[in-house]
């Protein structure tokens, strides 16, 4: 927690083109680099991956009912029109604050006057990092597929055997974390074996799988009211899912999960249970808090240093009331619109950042077909019209027209028929054991 | 090629229900299933995939014209109404004759009292296996994907090197082989890198990228007319592709190539030049031509077998004149679909089996955005019209109709705006040196 004070200053603004460096394009970076880069700003935007991942709708890739293409955007095709901005694949291994610079993986450099860190953040396991191996959890589009393919197969190793006890087993999917990822999969997870599946199987019933949803503390969705969490319960057993609370998960093995003194045989176990910001962050050397996020200024600036900026998930930013902002992604798209806005001024007329004001517009969790939570402030909604309403405002939030299309189409499609096109396997070998896992060692961007 | 004439005949007729097991769910497998499935008989359908693949839209995929969804859906959901039929996923390792029995990758066994291989063609390097690791085929969903990260990933390299001869390597791609599948994957390329990729980067040129289409034989297009052939390699050109003919691939390594005596720098190369029939065909040990296809008589009866019968790539099958009938989807199907029909009357009333004649519904090759080539016989047809043709009966042959509403959409859009949504490198890291390709070892199906 020792900030660099050997730092050199900043450059003095205007003496030339200030270089801006932006690692991750998530919603914070996404939004900092087009501000920029409307203001003609000569800006590099660095990300691992060359496509923009629409987060929030990830769970229905990992479930099929969503493709790939349907929540992702190439990063390039995003930010085509602001020609100062320049995108590079490359993932940052090191951040050098004395010399200005960032050290790639393939051993390349990249210098910056300013640099700005949107890297958002990574599973946690609470150290217990051997568990990541059998519960996947749920970051990137490789996660997504794989626990799409680890729950597919569940299933056709379910057809394949003839032993009872070995067809129970896999056919028993625990989910870990009831907040809105752990709710979203659970409800998910139930209508892909009770009504897509339920007619595909000839020994197999997936619709009698045994779905499970594992929380450590008193109830689900911790984040809202408890009405809302009491309806998201209702709904979920209703769906069939065994809700469990109060029960810390103790032990994860390749096929028995343990918890509140229960040890229960098991197909699959996903992880939705904790997140910390990406480790790259730790390098700044300043405040964080225990889930590793950076401590920032109301103007994003990194405490103890003048020319780093933290947004979205990675940075601990204190509202008026000093509580920290929630890792959503509006708060991400604000404080990048924000940031982007403020320093272009501060770079081309001289005037100092100006603070961020967080302005929530709710709070959504699904937990199933037409079923879904909605709260900002005292207003809450329940049932199908927080559906609909979350429906609406996610096709609207996607990034380009086509999915808008497309996303629009499916979800008409499944509504109609309970069908799933993206039930797919797609790799390499069906065959192999449970996949290994590398998530859990590796930051969502940069 | 000696006959097991020590296996016991086959189940006299109408003892009991015989069992038959279908090997390879691609277009001949999923027809025969479907027609026994119709006659209420017990089949099995193994599969190393959950799902069927629309090959011949496969190269779009690798080009990410379109996305994996598009072209694949899931066995299940094909022959959900089937009752009698089941689909098993698993990878046949041995086939044992002697004891009607089929060994599958996990150790388990599989009885049958007739068994239908329809297991496909893979990649053939004409022994040059070295190869497969450095200029991956296309059979799979995971080989598209695999392409598809492999070209988007050489421009990458290209904007992100400061060294001009560095950059005019990454971005030149070979395509080696000149049938349809090299015509159509140079084509795509050609207009990825001229329309879509054009306007994305501010280092790299993508439009100035370098394609080549390199072909051992005397002319692209073989197996179409001059004509045809001539008009091909005049599209080609004018989407800027270099043709080489009468140029064998001498050696590829990570980043060469060298043919008729030129050695040139690459970022990538693919490979369309040669298939071969299944390897587990060739445990029958029974009569082969040099692909490794095992001669069948005129009902797809395996010569020197009773109640073995082989379809589709994996077949030879001789036609009236006594020349092999090609490998396209359309003869697959009607094999299936004849053999289907065929073996449920013979099982059902004693008929003999009926011999299969081919009735070819023309050839087509895509040379690009609306440009094609098309012949049935004597009738020939060149230009935006044989695109439209083909365009039309494409979408029409996908499996459901999710697909063609999807899959028209993308293609309008497509042709609105040169956009190509599917865009996206999804694996897991994208430092990553070249992915070792696994293809050229691995059966497409079984």
């Amino acid at each position: 927690m020792n900030a660099t004070e050997d730092m050199p200053p900043a450059e003095p603004v205007g003496s030339r083109a200030s270089r801006i460096v932006i690692v991750g394009a998530g919603f914070a970076g996404l939004e900092v680099a087009k501000e920029l880069g409307k203001a003609g700003l000569p800006v590099v935007l660095l990300d691992r991956q060359n496509h923009h991942l629409f987060q929030p709708l990830l769970y229905q890739v990992a479930t099929a009912a969503l493709s790939a293409t349907d929540v992702a955007e190439p990063i390039r095709k995003i930010l085509r029109k602001y020609e100062s901005v320049q995108v590079l694949l490359g993932e940052v291994t090191k951040i050098d604050l004395q010399r200005h610079s960032l050290e790639l993986a393939d051993g390349s450099a990249v210098g910056f006057d300013y640099l700005i860190l949107a890297t958002g953040a990574t599973h946690s396991y609470f150290g217990h990092t051997d568990w990541a191996r059998f519960a996947p959890g749920l970051k990137t589009l490789a996660d997504a597929r794989r626990i799409r393919a680890r729950s597919l197969l569940a299933f056709e190793r379910a057809e394949r055997t003839v032993d009872p006890e070995d067809q129970e087993r896999y056919m028993t999917l625990a989910v870990v974390g009831g907040g809105p990822t752990g709710v979203e999969l659970a409800g998910s997870l139930a209508e892909l074996s009770r009504f897509t599946l339920a007619r595909d199987f000839r020994s197999a019933r997936p619709e009698s799988a045994k779905i499970m949803l594992i929380e450590a503390g008193p109830r689900i969705l911790p984040a809202f009211s408890e009405e809302s969490s009491a309806y998201a319960l209702r709904r979920l057993e209703k769906l069939g899912v065994q809700v469990f609370t109060g029960a810390p998960v103790e032990e994860i093995t390749r096929d028995q999960i343990t918890f509140a003194g229960h040890t229960i045989p098991v197909g699959l176990v996903l992880w939705a249970a904790g997140v910390a910001a990406s480790p790259l962050v730790a390098q700044l050397g300043t405040e964080t808090d225990r889930a590793g996020r950076v401590a920032v200024d109301s103007t994003m600036r990194v405490k103890g240093l003048q020319n780093v900026f933290v947004m979205g998930d990675a940075a601990l930013f204190l509202d008026d009331d000093g509580k920290p902002l929630p890792g959503l992604a509006q708060v991400a798209k604000q404080q990048g619109r924000h940031l982007g806005r403020s320093l272009a001024r501060h770079l081309r007329e001289g005037t100092p950042l100006s603070p961020f004001v967080y302005h929530s517009r709710g709070n959504t969790a699904i937990v199933g077909r037409h079923a879904a939570v909605f709260e900002q402030g005292r207003f809450r909604l329940t049932g199908w019209i927080a559906w609909l309403f979350w429906a609406i405002i996610h096709v609207y939030l996607l990034v380009g027209f086509q999915h808008r299309m497309t996303v629009s189409l499916q979800w008409l499609w499944r509504y109609l028929t309970f069908e799933r096109g993206a039930r797919l396997v797609t790799d390499d070998s069906v065959e192999a054991s449970p996949v290994e896992t590398q998530s859990a060692s590796k930051r969502r961007a940069g």
